[in-house]
């Protein structure tokens, strides 16, 4: 049987580049561990076990999930060292001593004394904790806000002197930085993502509180901050694939994105110079974010586009809809005929696949299907 | 063992309250019936074998897909009569023809001459097709344009002339119809779309060519539609669980919604009067449907909610941040506390999920999970 290629995919399709993405996994690994920082790839994005493996290659294997479902299917992919990175809540506890058990650190995060007090409570019989106290450093997200860092003392002391939990040190997420486009405003952000958790760590100390892990990360303040200094690990995420939005906040360049959904051409409507892709709004998903900076993104646009342009301007279901600023060339794009779109944001239109299609654009131009990685999805 | 209950689920999980889909499964079913017009209900929305069979009741059966994995799915759980509603393309063909030998009658759509051309030299060694003509009502999606409906009878000519095609009708969807909110609004599209396609069918006739199915169908339109004449089916899809954009269209009640997302309460952020729960982008989806007609919906409001006005007002991927118009009474909602989140768009919310757990709102208030269905996603 011949090699599988693109053209042979039922469509819409979730299409990776492991040339694009090796570039993506080596760059950032390499900055950091340049830097002296420790690589804890945030891999909600991914969701993949072979990709998580690929990206902390040159670091120690530490990783971040978003659900327990990640959790479960990291750990039974031979992760020993996953941070959890939502705030934990009493009820999800047992999941997360059932991976403890099995010799997984799973570690949890929170930034609520009353969780603090459950998560002590809850330490018993041999039963452990790892917990990591979640910061605000100006996302606005989750997190004790900085600068007051209200309760952290509280907090800390809760963990720290309770048998059997292990404070392993304070995090943040400076999710602001996606809403910046230059290098100085993303490294502006950087640094008040550092102030934050490095000031947090500082004040656990002076109280004679240990403060081992000190945990910031976005992929934009990873790639532009410029001092590291009190730092030990990042946590980027959609540094692996990256996006539109990526790319127009400056945190990739154009040929950085690893990422398309392969669709098929379904109707022409020439009267409105729009045609319909069979990819709308679960093949890429309704998010946005890239149109703060560049309106015209839509859901996403056409990779090699043979229009100026042309992008999904509009989804329903299953239908998108492409336009362009140019005249459509119908006689390029047959019915039937395939197009590449790019993401709009990568973790949320990966998230309605359940594999990826392998390619690699080193190897042949990224015709040929070169290999499938599953992914975990739910929760 | 006891009973489950949604107390025991893990969350974000998708909650389906089995007596508000009864009552509006039975609203349609009754309404179309009165008007002598079959129900052909569009499971794009539910992807659910035991939903399906309670949708048809009361009816022939027929059923609409939008993917071909549902198709595959309802034609394993038993269904004969499937329209695959958007448009085929020549490379689907050989997936089509596959449930056809089973005996599934799976219908396809096309708008376009030379995909009529395809279909028609595909249909050979006794393989056999039935193909709807989209018309565009004046949704602006698929479809010939109405009035203009050009091509119509040369792609008609083509099927209809070609052995072992069978020219099933003509079909339409008005998606404008989510766009009106009163209902004059959706009756007047309601209109429109019968006027498109009875006039499409009736053009046909008089060129000698047999219409046998004219086929309508968005949930407004079948709920406020004044006037069936000519129609021989609909396809609404929604109206199965309704939504908060089904509401403030005025397709359904606020007490007609059967979907929910259940989720925790991850955190407490009091200095701007938020919390976070553990239900984001992913487990409530980015559509923003509903803020056309009540931008303050945000991404769901907070069923039965402690505080006025109480709604996840952003995401992120797994958080999702619940504002109020009062002050939020933290007391009553700690880390841990459990709310339902009224979906935005229930068929894209739904899409996250692989099962529904269903309880009935009248058996216990809806307390114990009484069935799980499963779900078919991706394509």
């Amino acid at each position: 049987m011949a090699t599988q290629t693109i053209d042979d995919l039922p469509t819409p399709a979730l299409i990776l580049d492991r040339a694009i993405l090796r570039r993506n996994l080596k760059r950032m690994s390499e900055r950091l561990r340049n830097a002296g920082v420790m690589l804890r790839p945030h891999l909600k994005t991914a969701k993949s076990v072979e990709i998580g493996r690929m990206a902390v290659e040159g670091h120690d294997g530490r990783i971040t999930v978003s659900t327990l479902a990640e959790a479960r299917y990291f750990a039974d992919g031979g992760f020993k060292d996953i941070l959890y990175g939502v705030g934990i809540i009493p009820a999800k506890l047992p999941a997360v001593t059932e991976l403890r058990r099995r010799g997984v650190n799973l570690r949890v995060v929170t930034d609520n004394l009353a969780v603090a007090k459950a998560i002590a409570a809850a330490a018993k019989d041999g039963d452990t904790f790892s917990v990591f106290i979640e910061i605000d450093s100006g996302g606005g997200r989750a997190g004790l806000p900085y600068p007051a860092l209200p309760g952290l003392l509280d907090i800390a002391r809760v963990l720290h002197e309770a048998p059997g939990v292990d404070l392993a040190g304070v995090m943040t997420h400076a999710g602001h930085s996606y809403h910046q486009s230059t290098p100085d405003g993303i490294a502006g952000v950087a640094e008040q993502e550092r102030l934050a958790i490095v000031t947090a760590a500082e004040k656990l100390r002076a109280a004679g509180i240990p403060c081992p892990i000190v945990s910031g990360g976005s992929t934009p303040t990873a790639m532009h901050s410029r001092d590291f200094t009190g730092i030990t690990e990042m946590r980027p995420g959609v540094y692996v694939f990256n996006d539109l939005d990526q790319e127009y906040i400056g945190a990739c360049g154009a040929g950085d994105i690893a990422l398309s959904v392969l669709a098929s051409v379904i109707g022409h409507y020439p009267h409105r110079n729009q045609l319909l892709v069979d990819a709308g709004a679960l093949a890429l998903s309704k998010d946005i974010s890239a149109q703060e900076f560049q309106p015209k993104v839509g859901y996403g646009t056409i990779a090699n586009p043979p229009a100026v342009g042309m992008a999904v301007i509009e989804c329903s279901q299953e239908h998108g809809f492409v336009a362009a600023d140019d005249p459509l060339p119908y006689g390029n794009l047959p019915v039937g005929a395939r197009v590449r779109i790019l993401p709009n944001h990568a973790c949320i239109t990966a998230a309605a696949y359940d594999r990826y299609y392998v390619v690699d654009s080193d190897l042949d131009g990224g015709k040929s299907v070169v290999d499938v990685y599953d992914r975990i999805n739910g929760w």
